[in-house]
């Protein structure tokens, strides 16, 4: 039986090391396929490949012989992780679906990339026969006793204990947990969702016995996993009225309506298990006309890479479900090079299109005149290694200011464990130096480039960007849930680093943005540090159509120069106006911003608000 | 500020290496003793060290700046691990506390030794700051409405949540979990404690939905713990009467008497996470003059290593506490070379005394003429490796034979994951090969001697022997709640493998064992697979003294070749008879079991009860 068929690879070198093989996989593999491709992939240090296709077809692939490797992974939950393409430390390599659809079936991350450098992957999409979240009709409500039913389709199998609703999955099961409503005729987020979402699942509880008893040495951080559920409750509970009809009570915000699809994933820290693409260490990604229908996480989540390019990269739900990818469409942390994202649709996933950032990490202990001890912030940045030798390190005090006081090199990285390490710089450390001073890694931020993008129908934002080298985001369209574009500074709890600079936002087209509910610009700058310091700057917003139904466009703080010109705003009347009494435009805190030539033709009965930073700025 | 001071070492050899250096650590690292001493066993490759000194004293060790390691730790929980002393792959290395108290705080493994040669320990005492059980005393009881009073002491912060109780610990908690009764006069598992316990937390849930909809394409394990909570919900119900006074309503069993001390663990599967030592890949570990207060899991627990020495080790609880470590206090793997447990008192821990076995591990593929594919059975034998090159594997049939019906031997094994491998051997497999068939590494057996050891107070049996080679077991004194001897082949759900033969059982002081409530034999023979062939040999009791209060004395099954003489048996009366109608001997499905010169003055009323396969013994 051939199950692998091997071409000469017309592109390998000539000289000693064995010639590069194109592996070719046929559909005898496809009932599933992960052995096989995971015994050529182990292979591939004596046998190396130049590239792994695939016959076109129907693959599966299960996790009980795929390879596994222990991952930290940004923004997911850690632990031991399981792929069928263990591409680690490897070189020059190209994975050709041929036009296959990947089916996964449990946890298991389908492409595992680290360490390696020139890989592409192309003509492939990705789909679980099992999906990681789960939807309920809601066919029936109770506003006086504040309850509502739901349907559930028997591709969810559930159980229920103790008044709390399992949903099981093939090797996977989650709560109701994290949800938020759809609509299903626009196939997009529910109008004013906020409302009604997420499902007040947790409360205090009241009885507690001498939890202050503990007493924690060091910095101890109540919302990582392990300790979140400390002194709290469900408040939820669901009754089965028949099989697949759940009635669920004790919701404390205002109950969904009739017709609107709850999707459910489970509770946060619990349910990004699998990302469709885990990219680290890498220089040199390419995913070509790749659809991914589903993942329990981020389609892709890069870190500490460098050139990045998603050219016809989509997010897309399948089978008739209204979420794609259940995290972000795409996430870079710490990335550098470029980041090229072109022709995509990222589509219903259950966050952000895209977030670009680097991170902070706190300076915990001063060990001598050359090192310093410092903590992972975030219990999702865990393990995170901010940066190389050579690399140059800002020493960030935030109630100064949101740029460092001091520029030093890396010598050396010590990794202790995944919330503490020990930095060793080329130079002295200045003699003010302070624990609680923030790191962050200067080189590590990238060239952007978003473009011939759409991006909509997703909880949540479009892009994220904290970037100071250059951002170009030209001839996209958004139709978001919350902000098309957030450019913020979020020190205080993510430990997300970078202060934007650079950015050009042109040829846009904003339709119906912020229609989640909440009274928040379609484009917004924001710093969760509560100060007048400048944070962004040199910030470009040019010819973009913002077509809203409501009237908040732009909420610009802490800006030093931003020019917002030749841009046509008008009103959709989509949805009804949430927020009439709002400006179009709200400016605190900032210098050096301009209008000119906008055409405005909506509802806003004033055109800007400004606090005493731009008492006389115009709108033109 | 003199933290380190070092002597150059007087045994170090004085070839081009550097000299090995005696590290003495002072008490001004004893707030925090952990970065000092991981930072210095880091820098051991080019500082070598031959031996790490502690000047007397307390010394508290917390995870937050520890080493840390991913661990798959047979019989406890898998993850992330931290430890202070990350002794991983070292040589002829003395760890000397001088009599110091070691006190952890939290998640932490206090040794972890891997891949070294000659590690000693000694003169330590290891203890946490808080445990990882906790302790509730019986204040009152309402046998009609099946509730029971527990007082809890501050040592042991709660908060309940839906009416679960949950014990709050730094950096950990557990639910009530597993549990047994104490006597706290006789500080011991409470009499006939197996009529009361374990408290019946569990019960199935009578509502699911389309859960058949899920189907596996390889084999599932039910018992797993992402698994076993499916279909399961919570049946007990904790209500607070007031701060530190908790109603316990539900439990199915006898309801716990007034006076009792109920020890409380957490879940199965959760709550083994920080044994005191781990050992892998080891030749040669000596612990001397050690004593474990507690650990949140066993206090050591040894894998794949050779010739393990502890004399003087201790498990024995502190502060008032009934119980010492939460499981074994010595537990045994794969191990080859000798293991000699001398002069040791293993007392109140919640698990056996030591387990010596193999492990079995099932053939789930035939790859081709040389390569099977294998699978770990049970999920607390994850990632277990059999073997290493050149060992002797048996293919074991057991539906056939106890005993390989063929030996083969390793030429490599291919990791994949925690529960697949893939091993090479050097001769051709049979043609009769199965899958379904198990393996078990013949090499991995070892010498056992335990001499002269107290063994008591404890939850569970005392020794669990399945070993082939040689095992000697003279003048131990036992009291434990179950066996003070099991020699069982537990191959169908713990895949513990090794039938045992040379087994002499000497001198030996029986008291009161088996007090826990089971009618079972003091010294017992076991296989959980239901036939006739012969699994252990060559079996000798003599010289012992069996102080009992209840008549069942020796237990066989599947047994050629035992002798038992010059064993003196008496009534202790310490407990009531709870099973007076038994025998003193059972015998099944055995051949050559010879009795000689032995004293009988106990209650049974037969002395001998023994199937067709001896229909004439007597006890002589």
């Amino acid at each position: 039986m051939l199950l692998v068929s091997i071409l000469v690879s017309i592109s390998c070198s000539s000289n000693t090391l064995p010639e590069k093989e194109i592996v070719e996989f046929t559909l005898e593999i496809a009932k599933d396929a992960t052995p096989a491709v995971v015994s050529r992939i182990l292979q591939a240090d004596k046998k190396p490949i130049s590239e792994i296709r695939f016959e076109k077809g129907t693959y599966h692939f299960y996790p009980d012989k795929g390879y596994e490797k222990f991952c930290y992974i940004s923004n997911h939950g850690d632990g031991m992780v399981n792929t069928p393409f263990p591409i680690l430390n490897k070189e020059n390599l190209t994975i050709d679906g041929q036009g296959s659809l990947f089916i996964f079936h449990g946890v298991i991350i389908p492409f595992l990339i680290e360490g390696s450098t020139n890989i592409n992957v192309k003509n492939v999409s990705i789909d679980w026969y099992q999906s990681f979240h789960s939807e309920g009709l809601i066919v029936a409500n109770n506003i006086e006793n504040k309850t509502f039913d739901m349907e559930i389709s028997k591709e969810y199998p559930y159980d229920i204990r103790n008044g709390e609703i399992f949903f099981i999955k093939e090797y996977y099961q989650h709560t109701l947990g994290q949800s938020i409503l759809f609509d299903p005729k626009r196939k997009g987020i529910s109008f004013n969702t906020e409302k009604y979402t997420s499902i007040t699942t947790k409360s205090k509880t009241s009885t507690t016995f001498n939890l202050d008893n503990i007493v924690y040495k060091y910095e101890y951080d109540k919302r990582d996993v392990g300790n979140k559920n400390i002194g709290v409750e469900r408040r939820v509970r669901a009754e089965e009225l028949k099989p697949g009809l759940i009635r669920v009570h004790g919701h404390k915000k205002k109950i969904p309506p009739v017709g609107n699809i709850l999707s459910m994933k489970g509770e946060q820290g619990l349910n990004r298990v699998a990302p469709a693409f885990r990219v680290t260490h890498t220089k040199g990604f390419k995913g070509t006309n790749v659809t991914i229908h589903h993942a329990g996480g981020m389609g892709i989540i890069a870190e500490n890479s460098e050139d990045l390019l998603l050219d016809n990269f989509n997010v897309i739900p399948s089978q008739g479900r209204m979420v794609s990818t259940t995290a972000d469409a795409t996430h870079f942390v710490g990335c550098r090079g470029k980041i090229i994202l072109t022709n995509c649709t990222f589509q219903n996933q259950l966050d952000d299109a895209s977030n670009i950032h680097g991170s902070y990490q706190k300076i915990v202990d001063v060990l001598d005149d050359y090192r310093i001890g410092v903590r992972m912030g975030h219990h999702q940045q865990k393990a995170f290694v901010i940066g190389r030798p050579n690399d140059n390190l800002g020493l960030v005090r935030l109630s100064n200011s949101f740029f460092p006081y001091k520029q030093l090199t890396i010598k050396d990285i010590e990794y202790i464990n995944n919330r503490y390490q020990i930095i060793t710089l080329n130079e002295k450390l200045p003699n003010d130096i302070k624990k609680g001073d923030l790191i962050e890694n200067l080189d590590a931020y990238p060239e952007v480039i978003v473009k011939n993008c759409k991006i909509g129908n997703n909880r949540a934002r479009g892009l994220l960007i904290s970037n100071p080298k250059n951002t170009l985001i030209e001839n996209n369209f958004f139709n978001t849930e919350m902000e098309a574009l957030l450019i913020p500074v979020e020190s205080s709890h993510w430990y997300e680093s970078g202060n934007a600079a650079n950015v050009v936002i042109r040829g846009n087209t904003f339709q119906d943005c912020q229609h989640g509910g909440k009274n928040r610009g379609v484009i917004r700058f924001n710093t969760d540090d509560d100060n007048k310091n400048i944070a962004f700057k040199n910030i470009e917003i040019t010819n973009n159509i913002f077509n809203q139904f409501d009237n908040l466009i732009l909420q610009v703080t802490n800006t030093n120069g931003l020019v917002f010109k030749e841009n046509t705003i008008t009103n959709s009347g989509t949805f009804p106006q949430l927020y009439p009494e709002s400006p179009a435009i709200k400016i605190e805190d900032s210098k050096n911003i301009k209008f000119e030539n906008n055409t405005y033709k909506g509802k806003a009965p004033n055109l800007i608000e400004a606090d005493e930073s731009m008492p006389d700025i115009t709108f033109q």
